[in-house]
């Protein structure tokens, strides 16, 4: 096969486990195609909740036609036994003649073993096909593994002047319905919607996705240090809904933590760091439990407290065009800088319009 | 000619006016086109200063082919007399076959005298080709014909949030090279550049278009209440380069005044209101001093006064991959809105992307 077909092949995988952003935590959301004779005969993409993995479907629809067959997944093939035989020797199994795949999976049970047990069994292995892309498809499965967090996406609606409110905090609509929508896509990419409890009072979400026939809803993640959240809002009212996790502070109190529990919310503590939630320890604690995709939608100094820790990997600001002024309520809290050189810089990866406003998504520089 | 011809070189002869923005005030920027036999025969736009006109050109480079031909003008041929004869008279002399023309020129002196003209002398005359894109093209001179002032282009170059400064005040550079050579572009494209005197203070500014070979500037306008502006900075030092005017109120002191009228600067005096000059005052002046096209460059606080006085046509913003937090210095300074539904709102006519940054362009909704 050519260089120019493996990559045509590999962007089909990256694209096909694209499918599974938000859907598959704790596990990587992978893409696998099988090609016979330059057909494809087999995709398959990470399912819901991590399982099947995509070889296990790409295969499955492939059956004996795999046989020689070349296959193209977008990271290495697992080598541990879960609850199911490890996808490397499926693949042996199956008789594949090639293996392409993007990248090594730096999970400690996996780093090159499955890439191994392939060679072992006489399949040549070509590894880093647009390893830069599905870097990129992956950032918060490869966060989770090397760094411990998830990767953070930090959403921003504003005027062009960068506001998100008026003085007196009317936010209702400074977007579009199509950005709004919108916004409701990009949640259900993610594992979990997260806001600070300031923007859970004042705002009283339900941080759902909706209007997008989705059934498999991203974990809510409020970070209110004492649980200060108001019992009878809609947080409270559709635990049933989607899960809610509430992460508090040490100092929380009982009476608080006990009524949480009660209407169903999980409560997480988190240690405290300059009178707040540690962003560091916050993320920590959401990567153990597994998450990789975090959507954070604010508010202002939860999102600053965030940059400021270096913890927000992408950005995607939604520009409306009308002035809400220096007395509006600003996008972001404050930064501290001591110079310009100091800022948090973030590159532009794209940008379009959505209805009368503009997004631009920008990945950490 | 089919409609679909008839649009085609009306394009043209817009785009052909468009060279002449920023450079030909008091005159609108007008271009010509002439076609003789589906061949264009004459390409016309007003020169330097105003004059000659697009139709002289473009009647100079058919020269006898003019006879029979169809003239396409982005504005409704002259009608007056002025330092020379009017172009409506030029045409019928050049003995063109049909006139076809964007909108109808709102100038007292003219306002359908022009096709009047032409009609009279048995000429078949098609209006309102275009005219949506004609009218966009010449909003600064259709403003300062009928409300009396130039248009004016706010400028903005923030961080994504918002900011132009850090806290303390460094803002060079919050956008990139690619971004400030396009800023210089923007200017050249309009009668002057202006901020308040805050700006010319804190940044000491040149204000003069460089970098790409323009030989003929933009007024500079600073508007400064009290003439408070160093006398030994760059504006100063700079007024053989290019015109600069003064705008400040009646409590100017006679010292300051003298002062700037020695350097060479230009003095206008303004009303104030409110403790500030008077937005609407000011722009009268410009507009009857023949300003056209105004690039409006900050401050902040003077951004906002004309924002909340509804006299920003066009925004063009400039979006950095940075933050800067809510204690950067935000971009507009407070419009005291009462609601969201009061805010100045904007309708988005493009955006793209300028080196590493963004550029948004707004106008009025």
């Amino acid at each position: 096969m050519s260089a120019e077909a493996d990559q045509r092949f590999m962007a089909l995988a990256i694209a096909l486990g694209a499918r599974g952003l938000g859907r598959v935590w704790p596990n990587p959301a992978v893409g696998c195609v099988i090609v016979s004779g330059g057909r494809i005969v087999g995709r398959g993409w990470t399912q819901d909740g991590g399982r099947p993995h995509a070889e296990t479907q790409a295969l499955a629809q492939a059956g004996a036609a795999a046989r020689g067959a070349t296959a193209y997944v977008s990271l290495e093939p697992c080598a541990h036994h879960g609850k199911t035989p490890p996808c490397a020797e499926a693949l042996v199994k199956a008789g594949v003649a090639r293996v392409v795949s993007a990248i090594t999976d730096p999970d400690p049970r996996v780093a090159g073993r499955g890439h191994q047990i392939l060679r072992g069994a006489g399949i040549p292995v070509t590894t880093g096909v647009l390893a830069r892309d599905a870097e990129a498809a992956q950032t918060g499965f490869l966060s989770r593994v090397r760094d411990g967090r998830p990767m953070v996406t930090l959403k921003l609606a504003t005027s062009f002047d960068g506001r998100i409110a008026t003085a007196s905090g009317e936010s209702r609509w400074i977007t579009g319905p199509e950005a709004r929508r919108m916004v409701h896509a990009m949640r259900a990419t993610h594992d979990a919607v997260m806001v600070g409890g300031g923007t859970a009072r004042a705002d009283d979400p339900a941080l759902t996705v909706r209007g997008l026939g989705v059934t498999r809803q991203p974990v809510r993640v409020v970070c209110a240090r004492l649980l200060d959240l108001p019992t009878g809002g809609t947080l409270a009212h559709s635990v049933t809904r989607a899960p809610l996790w509430l992460l508090h502070g040490p100092a929380a109190p009982k009476a608080a933590r006990d009524i949480w529990t009660r209407l169903g919310a999980r409560l997480i503590e988190v240690a405290e760091e300059d009178g707040a939630l540690s962003p560091n320890a916050l993320l920590r604690v959401l990567g153990a439990e597994g998450l990789t995709r975090v959507f954070c939608e604010g508010g202002g100094q939860f999102a600053a407290a965030l940059l400021r820790a270096g913890l927000v990997d992408e950005i995607r600001h939604f520009s409306a065009g009308l002035a809400l002024g220096a007395d509006g309520r600003p996008a972001l809290g404050t930064l501290a800088l001591d110079a310009l050189a100091g800022a948090p810089r973030f590159r532009l990866r794209d940008q379009c319009v959505v209805g009368a406003d503009t997004v631009t998504h920008w990945v950490r520089a």
